[in-house]
């Protein structure tokens, strides 16, 4: 068994080279660009996890592991184009640099890459895991323009927000872990508890993903911190708001959502925090993380194996960037 | 066996209904508009001809058809966003009618519906298909960069276009024609003579693409006729008459390139018919239209079989649309 720490150097190290071929440059290039921005490994390590969970690491694991990773580097590429974001991990994003044509082919070539690692598995684990894996991919674009329809509609309920997270990101995290368990050899009872374990942590993730966009130390988050309020993002803080601020804080909140003064993210935080929303937040993260809990739990092995699990758990949603 | 026209009837049938979900619309409905605009079904009715070539069509051919025809339409509304076209098949590109996230999207979904569909096949098919997919996929996507690459530098080679187009337009349909293959159970040295006759088809094809694009008849084409003039795109014809016309007439080309003068299109078709790059053109086409069919040639199975593909190099070559 081997802690979440080091899994994540495993991985980095098989993760560390080039991983697509020097011709044609102009268009590899850009993809390779954004892998060497780094980035937290969660999903690629929770295969290995999930995998370790139940058996030795199989050496499928580490291609489906690379082929997820780049699944999600391919999406943030060509998320940061439909958010037209500047930066990323405090360095341009792809289309900043290369411009969005490039930026939106090297996503796709990614994509296809992500498919060619997931091709290298050995067939008898081939079928299933693509089935897994393209379920969760057509969920995660279902997730980015649920998100984006949300910014042409008024009110976004709690429930709609977390419905849209749970497509754009927590299922990869969900999928991950039951890749890596489909690998590890476990029935489907064991794989559907891994999956809800990695499904409400990913909405606990995102919650902590809002909360330091808005309170996070600017120094450590590498992102804009204020970043979703300058967007107007209906964010789990925006909704919380918008709900429970009296009617003065909630016109302005409206009012300072289709307006741009200079000081409009101190402004959007000084109601945030007469609202309570950033104790809301820890308080509903605590919960989403005891139900992920509690399917860990049930997973059926012994407490020893899951130690690693619970670990990357309290990394997640402690995190400070 | 079938004919050309037998099998796109087939196809079309199958094709013919709706492939993504009814949630989330506002994804899934701009990926299905771009279906409904049709399409002459080359790619995947390749698929079933290169499978009949050999034996009774497979079950999995129209899998593995579906799959590459939700590919090239990928492909289509990518490379729409990418090149600001505004119309495709005589209807707005899906970019033009939905915005360009949600076409990027959507085009982004519908790849991921295209190995969806490749993962229907049985087990015994599916990885050497898939390698031969995904190597193609990045071709596809490479000659496309190199594409936009040609738009910022001034002197492109008769044998760089070739190899541009071989990437961005041929290697689909060799692909298309050898998963038919493999799929009808034949060896590699058939599979390999058969691919070769799709790409030099497919260069044929690409010949015709840019003659009609120039000389085609506008109420016929469903494009803008002269639209690779207007973007100023260095196509068979412009390298061409870049490289024989006289002084005066390529320091005019190289002035129309550079601006936008109202009879830009007809003082270029001026150029290109002093300079007889219409029938350079066919006799270019001719030439890979030979090559072609030597490969078709060295397929061994009886001439009878063949007479379906050579009615498709045909109907390829000499279409006016």
């Amino acid at each position: 068994m081997h802690s979440f720490i080091e899994l994540s150097k495993i991985f980095e190290e098989k993760f560390n080279t080039r991983h697509f071929p020097l011709h044609t440059a102009t268009l590899y290039n850009p993809a390779q660009y954004i892998l060497q921005l780094g980035g937290k490994r969660i999903r690629p390590v929770s295969v290995l996890m999930g995998n370790e969970l139940f058996d030795e690491i199989h050496e499928d694991a580490y291609h489906a592991a690379i082929g997820i990773e780049l699944f999600h580097n391919f999406s943030l590429i060509h998320d940061d184009i439909m958010d037209k974001a500047p930066v990323r991990r405090g360095m341009a994003t792809v289309h900043a640099k290369y411009g969005e044509p490039t930026a939106l082919l090297a996503g796709d070539v990614m994509l296809v890459m992500a498919y060619e690692y997931l091709n290298k598995m050995k067939i008898g684990h081939l079928q299933k895991v693509l089935q897994l894996f393209n379920n969760t991919a057509k969920a995660v674009c279902e997730g980015q323009q649920l998100d984006m329809d949300f910014e042409n509609i008024e009110t976004v309920t709690l429930e709609q927000y977390v419905h849209m997270i749970t497509l754009k990101t927590s299922v990869l995290l969900a999928a991950s872990l039951q890749v890596g368990a489909i690998l590890g050899g476990t029935g489907e009872r064991n794989q559907h508890h891994i999956y809800e374990f990695g499904k409400d942590l990913g909405i606990a993730f995102q919650l902590q993903d809002d909360y330091l966009d808005a309170f996070g130390d600017p120094e450590k988050f590498g992102k804009q911190v204020g970043g979703d309020i300058l967007a107007n993002k209906k964010t789990f803080l925006m909704i919380r708001a918008l709900e429970v601020a009296d009617a003065k804080a909630q016109k302005e909140l409206q009012h300072l959502m289709m307006s741009n003064p200079t000081d409009k993210v101190a402004r959007v935080l000084d109601i945030f925090r007469q609202c309570n929303v950033d104790s809301w937040a820890k308080q509903l993260k605590e919960k989403y993380m005891a139900t992920a809990m509690y399917h860990l739990e049930e997973v059926a092995v012994t407490e020893k194996r899951k130690l690693p699990l619970k670990e990357l758990a309290y990394f997640l949603i402690e995190r400070d960037k």
